[in-house]
């Protein structure tokens, strides 16, 4: 991802407040219930050994839609809100899928099943870690600075983010056939919808700049799912934090995979599904499904898709009356998304 | 438990509310994701089909310990939040638990599985049932009438008592050994604590009256605990809505257990520790386990614990300066939740 300089500021800011806001937790949690150290321990591991803090640098391009003079201070607690937020959703997915790599690191579940010699324990402990961090979420939300004429709303925000991003999860878990549906749902609302409008009502936006934001994010939201899902696929292992071909070996329902099956010949076709959703299929055998998805035109369907929709949120920008400030860092933000390189 | 008239009046607006909220939340997502009306579905149905609406009693009768006049319509909300947070709660520990029955039916993940025949996506799908009332729990304090400028003391409230019930939860799960550290933590947070206090702050109740209702919550969350397991073990299956003897047979880390352990013969624990977490453990094993229980004395030490607990909650209430109403609603509270029969 580049590292435009107002980014790495973000980063560098929403680091260190979280640091603070987990040092004040274990503080805490260490005279109420000693053990449970075990459980923050885990969370700040996760939340700050990675993380490219995303979704605080979209909140921060809905702040200055709507208040080109705002103090950037004003968004750093709503911004380790999501950031917090994140951490419960990775932790109850990944024990969901059984991922065992995040991050450069073990799952929260893989570890905790590990040291109790116990796998039921060790998910049900994550699923603990996930709880905990959702009530931090909601801490950390309710602690932002929102005008207080405009807490309700800002707070009923987040309660639409963190509920469409569960009902985003259980489309996925049940494999719905409605795939964008689902990617706007559970990747959409939170990587951009939920930020650009906690942002923007930080800002003290219009109602008017507010729906033009909530509009925008359809199509960034699900361009971004895209091309995570490439990254996913065709990314290198390191940058990625976790083993490329996980998804493809899980089975997972990718609109990639989606189209490819539309796509593919009845001889390629027998030929990727020997590999997708099969556990133990070799790295040979992930590289081999990877050139049938390139192959049969899959890969360069989705890259298309991805510009075409990247293309309408320009479109919607240009036309839009948000400060000239706001329209700059929004095509910068698009491109930080949905340009990110393999 | 006694039918107190103004307990009657609560449960019938709050199970009045609860239905038209569900109503709500079904015609959204039925057109946002059809799909997931399963899981409304599974959380309306564990909601409405049972539960006592202790929580909205406790908070109604902290809400007069501040405000005598105040209108009982204003902890409609904050209510329903507790009683969507318990479900959350529920669904979360009963498939940490591998519980079968509750409330009189199947718990929700104990349905899944079976529904789709596959017991890893059942617990997934119960996780993400309980994410989605979570979800509900949050949006439902946030439209809570509190007074804006006490909004961020209520919402931090509820946070630390999501908080807290987590802790509890963990230290449960790791059979910690300071049992009623973990009773305050799990049960007392958002049984007696976090409702009383809520509904304090919808009274606009001021420091003094909030310190002494946070007091209070210890022993009678604690006592409530006990009384709670006494009823798990010798209640009666059907007015408990699941299996009697299912903590024994689960190993169940009870303040009970701990008694007994320290009070038993050589002879007697070996007969008892046959039964204790042996899951196979028959009606007549559990029946003559219950006999070493009483035998013993745990039964009794327990029984005076709860005595001594409810005796210190009284006394800070004789000599509180709260309003006369509030007094006698608290005492009367005290004999609702500590004098349950079996």
């Amino acid at each position: 991802m580049k590292s435009l300089s107002w980014t790495v500021e973000i980063r560098a800011r929403v680091n260190a407040r979280l640091q603070a806001f987990f040092a004040e937790k274990r503080r805490i949690v260490s005279r109420l219930a000693p053990p449970s150290c075990e459980l923050i321990d885990e969370i700040a591991d996760l939340t700050l050994r990675g993380g490219k803090r995303l979704r605080p640098i979209t909140l921060f391009v809905g702040f200055r839609s709507a208040s080109p003079e705002g103090d950037p201070e004003d968004t750093l607690e709503a911004s380790i809100a999501l950031e917090l937020l994140q951490t419960y959703l990775l932790i109850h997915d990944d024990w969901m899928d059984q991922d065992e790599r995040r991050r450069n690191g073990p799952t929260i579940h893989a570890k905790l099943e590990k040291i109790r010699g116990n796998k039921h324990l060790g998910g049900c402990l994550s699923v603990v870690a996930g709880d905990l961090a959702c009530g931090y979420a909601w801490e950390a939300i309710n602690q932002a600075p929102f005008r207080q004429e405009r807490k309700r709303e800002a707070l009923q925000e987040f309660a639409t983010m963190h509920q469409d991003i569960v009902l985003g999860q259980h489309l996925d878990l049940i494999s719905h056939q409605e795939i964008e549906r689902m990617y706007d749902l559970k990747s959409g609302s939170y990587t951009v919808r939920g930020p650009l409008k906690l942002g923007a009502i930080l800002g003290d936006a219009t109602r008017e700049q507010l729906e033009i934001l909530n509009d925008l994010s359809r199509p960034i939201g699900i361009a971004f799912q895209l091309r995570d899902d490439l990254l996913s696929a065709f990314g290198k292992g390191e940058k990625l934090g976790k083993p490329v071909g996980n998804d493809l070996r899980a089975g997972k329902h990718t609109l990639l995979v989606s189209e490819a099956m539309k796509l593919m010949s009845a001889g390629q076709k027998r030929a990727f599904e020997r590999v997708l959703g099969n556990k133990e299929a070799t790295d040979d055998d992930v590289a081999q499904a990877l050139g049938l998805l390139v192959d049969c035109g899959a890969k360069q369907t989705i890259e298309q898709r991805i510009g075409a929709l990247s293309q309408e949120a320009r479109q919607r920008i240009s036309e839009s009356p948000l400060s000239p400030q706001g329209v700059a860092l929004l095509l910068q933000l698009i491109d930080l998304m949905l340009a990110r390189d393999y």
